[in-house]
């Protein structure tokens, strides 16, 4: 028996070198960047991504292996050497509603969202079928989509479910499908009263949000460092280039305000002050394409006042830094259906801009409360 | 009853900015780069710095406003209102010997060692006669000089002594008058097994070596970063550009030998590898003056062996760094002093690139190691 | 008999520096960022900037020593010794209209637009009560104000005149009191028909716009360097950050067009080609204060298509760069003025980000056409 | 009838590129980088690189095909496609002498310089082969080999020969067999005067000394920059990392002494004073292989001696810069064997750090010298 993941955006580059790598890669080429594999954690403990079995819902139809070459970041002989077996990773057409990409809303491989809670049943019946065809144990469901438009406040989620935006759809859908949830996107779903709601009734967990891949990362580390050390930051200015379809979509005012939010809230409770000028920008630079760069400028401020700055240049693989870190949930999210575990979970908070059910924390702490969840949860068995 | 505070090398940018802002400024202008100052720790613990008495050995004789207004860091205004007490701090003449800097052997304002006995004596004899002028309590006596010639690892510092450096003397001579010893320099001197035992004996306490003040702390930091992430690190490029006293000294081949060594053995406890490339430059570079700034460029790999890269621009007030670290641990070895702690002070690693008594950590966990020995010592007291 | 200076936004940092400067400095102090100054040239060709009296128009009525003090750009002790003299320039009111900013515009030291003509006639009076006041020779009119909101193309500056932005109120009235006039702001303003035909009638010459400062200088320079080395440049992002009401002004969509255009635009006719992306971003970033930061990064191609990059860090004191170029083109105005010169002044590219009366060119190239002008003209005299 | 190209280092990254890219690529593959393609200038004046036959010396005696594939700087299938024709191209084995490297000088497929005179005649002999077996028109050797160690002045090249370098040796005997001659590399050769003297009694061209590919070209443009704008240079810190055979070498005190004169040297002449703080570091760093970093720092000061920074971060790949420059190279000097020209050719200092026969200038003079020499003969003809 196997263990099922279903993704939403399957063809984005994001899911596409993490379904890639499971697939075309060995064990030791998928360690890079996985918290867990640098744990010293029990690997018994978890599930082995071999047992996976992979489907999601996307405009893109095309193969795995074909989306894969286009982005170029795995090995092209990697790729070719699974082609088989990913070719047959397609995606399922999209339910598509008013606050997702207009590229979304008019592609074809979809199914617009007219009725919400028809959408969260055909979800549902989409997993169910995927379980049964495979025969799968159980399955995870991971939102990897792009940024939706900001939701109004006043959109209520009410009586009708009419603004039920479509990763709500897809987070209730899993859930009456008693799946888990991972959200590594900037949008607001799991934190909804329904799905959270939704989530204890069915008894399955829920992890998120906003994947923690590199410059925010970057602050939960350096922000320590100037809290420990006393040197008062007087700002703190942030630009991201990026060539790929975040940031695409993210250079869209009304797509980047949950993201910008999350960036703009990872400070501040690690310094514990908010009296400095903190701005992030995010701009759409072709050139750059799926290897995002950020450029961060610190101003501090130390001995009598003595001020002094720290530049930093951060050239990462946007989808080679996400990738072992969706494995690595899928794993905990795995563990945690299988210990019972409901709801969002406090212990997974290293992984996330704006974690749900944990404080924003610095590196090495989020670190040891997931290190001593585990131990402490050993030594209990 | 105050403490008086010792300096080798009180002529310095380093130990002038600390001495100045202690007589200078006022509580809050200190805290800014002070450990403790954000500890939350009970400043009850801690001597207040305005009990400290100042004196010292240097070949530069001028009072220390002249010598404060020469180097700019602090405030003129500041040094103004204190230049009557400033004026007082003047240094006695330096001991020198064969491992220190040409400038300082052909300087008049000095003392030759010719016999390390007598040098020691002649340490211990100024120390005696500084606490009798001022009646004073405690007397700690702070390494400042610039870095000595590498010592030939078969000199031995043997039967006759004969090739004890400078450094050895004002330690050896301030055990004898029963001071306690910090060494913020990266010279071999608390851990030649002749000051650890002198230490014992005189059951004083020992706090060194090198400090911490910016582009190792970043290693420190940043490196755990990469080991939590699993982000291998390929290779670590560093450069420093500096205009000061240190950076002339560091830029002959003959003085570098212990900095570079601390400064490259830095990383690899913190990584846990050693199979990467880690290259440190420094240079003396006249119009960066005291504000060091640093190049770093870091070289990783992560998922399927992308690779990736970091690049950090630190630039810093060297001594505005130091000053606020100085000060805390004057006040952590005036602690230990009282409790009766004596040799190398394992709680103090944070403050060192290569901490005496204690392993490399990264710094959230020598902060943590710091807070522990406060707050166990509480609950037991 | 000397020379009057009129500075619209007389109050701002850069007119301020400009003006306290020339007052409170030594030649050789302003030296520094002329290209006058280094070119050569016989000096008696151009007004000594000794001569020059000063006036102007802001929103802010203050002596031009406490704005001095307030920016802190130019040292504190040449502000103290000049402060007699800079007390004495203040700004008569402003006009105001509507395209200028919010503070503008709710500001009390200031003049409303109403009737564009009565506001011309009032710009006229005042530099004709000026001039007699100090019996001056020649007036120029320098125009530093921030940037207005872009004006709708359909304005059409027509019959009524109704949408007369405030600036071409004040270059309008400084040709009718027969000023020449230098514009240093992205604004349209001494393009426009009326404008052109009005200095084509008073015989005065018209030199703007956009002054050439930093960030645009370096792609003239590096822009040619990319060009003559047949490096392709596939693409182009710059990020500027800086603190003054500059940066606050251009923060807001609606006054940050024009600039954006002008910053996009020098980099085409230099490099001869379109297909690359070319993307500007400005942010207030408090911090910074006028020390403009602007960080660059290049993607260029070479031999066989290889990817490289470049990355250029720029921290520049805005108004320290601006002041020289200002005095220059004064000197430059005044010859021109007494040359008989009328309408856009071709051989003053070299001070432009973008050149009226003559195409953007490199660096070396527009340096050149300013040199042959005034040795040609040498020649012939 | 063709033209021979014999290149001193025939199997290093640089020479590989050049010859891998000759025989493997597009006229169109191979414009990018190259000053000729973008100039404008008759194709029709130059050799067609395709018209090219090459051959060599070198230690490595593999053939061009998998030395590319080892370097990996051109695309793979580029080189599998003109494997066969890659293949044919094999070094002779190399002369060796006292200045050259350990490495050098420990291998195998190498003649070690005894005589002097006989090497000169070797290469000699070996050109004529070369030219006699192809057919040859023409000849030129290129001197691409690692930087030799730094002679001694005292040397003199005198009575016996006895000092000669195996440069001396390649360059004399290209001069014996009638060929021109391009340094591309910082040792000192062309400009020596029994080299100088037989070009002139060969009537042969002489093209040098060390390619300006990147930091060095840098200086000559924005050293322009600070020259005209009269921004004051106080300090220019330049640091290089590379992890190629040149990096290595380098690495060496013994044989970086001319490279670092040639890239301290080429500041001043362009900027017209000395005192400024010049350093320039080189760094072997091993991640970075072919993909030669530079970082610098530039402190600058303006108006009122203001202090400002500029910092540039270079990431070009060494020999895909280097490639098409010394195509170049080969097609002027072939173009100045057909015009009877002989010695140092002044139009080219362009392409070199220290160039023979023509002052350092900023680039856009330099290129205009190079664009003055084509035109104004063309007008000749």
């Amino acid at each position: 028996l196997s263990v099922g993941v279903l993704i939403v955006g399957l063809a984005g580059a994001t899911a596409n070198t993490f379904v890639s790598g499971a697939l075309a890669g060995s064990p030791s080429e998928r360690m890079g960047g996985s918290v867990l594999a640098a744990s010293g954690l029990d690997p018994g403990l978890f599930l082995d991504e071999s047992k996976l079995t992979f489907s999601g819902w996307d405009v893109d139809p095309r193969g795995a292996d074909e989306i894969a070459s286009a982005h170029g970041i795995l090995p092209s002989a990697a790729i070719k050497a699974a082609s088989e077996s990913l070719d047959a990773i397609r995606a399922l057409p999209a339910y598509v509603g008013g606050y997702d990409t207009e590229e979304a809303r008019v592609s074809e491989h979809s199914r617009p969202i007219e009725d919400p809670q028809g959408a969260i049943e055909g979800v549902a019946a989409d997993i169910e079928a995927f379980r049964s065809e495979h025969g799968l144990e159980r399955c995870i469901v991971v939102l990897l989509g792009p940024p939706l438009r900001a939701q109004p406040v006043e959109s209520g989620f009410g009586d009708t479910n009419s603004a039920l935006s479509s990763s709500a759809c897809y987070a209730l859908g899993a859930l009456r499908a008693s799946c888990g949830v991972i959200d590594f996107t900037p949008n607001v779903t799991l934190e909804m009263p329904e799905v959270l709601e939704a989530a204890t009734a069915a008894q399955m967990p829920l992890a998120g949000r906003d994947g923690n891949t590199g410059q925010s990362l970057l602050k939960t580390v350096l922000g320590q460092m100037f809290k420990i050390r006393n040197l008062r930051v007087r700002g703190w200015y942030s630009t991201n280039i990026l060539g790929n379809l975040d940031g695409k979509v993210l250079s869209r005012p009304e797509h980047r305000g949950l993201k910008m939010s999350d960036k703009l809230g990872v400070l501040e409770p690690i310094l514990g002050y908010e009296d400095f000028d903190h701005v992030v920008d995010i701009s759409y630079y072709l050139p750059r394409g799926d290897d995002k760069e950020a450029w961060d400028n610190i101003d501090f401020s130390g001995w009598f006042g003595t001020r002094m700055t720290m530049k930093v240049n951060w050239l990462g693989s946007d989808s080679a830094l996400a990738a072992p870190l969706i494995t690595d949930l899928v794993k905990h999210v795995d563990h945690a259906m299988r210990a019972g575990l409901r709801g969002h979970l406090p212990h997974l908070g290293l992984y996330f801009k704006h974690p749900l059910g944990s404080p924003i924390e610095p590196l090495a702490n989020s670190y040891r409360t997931l290190m001593d969840f585990y131990t402490s949860n050993d030594k209990e068995q």
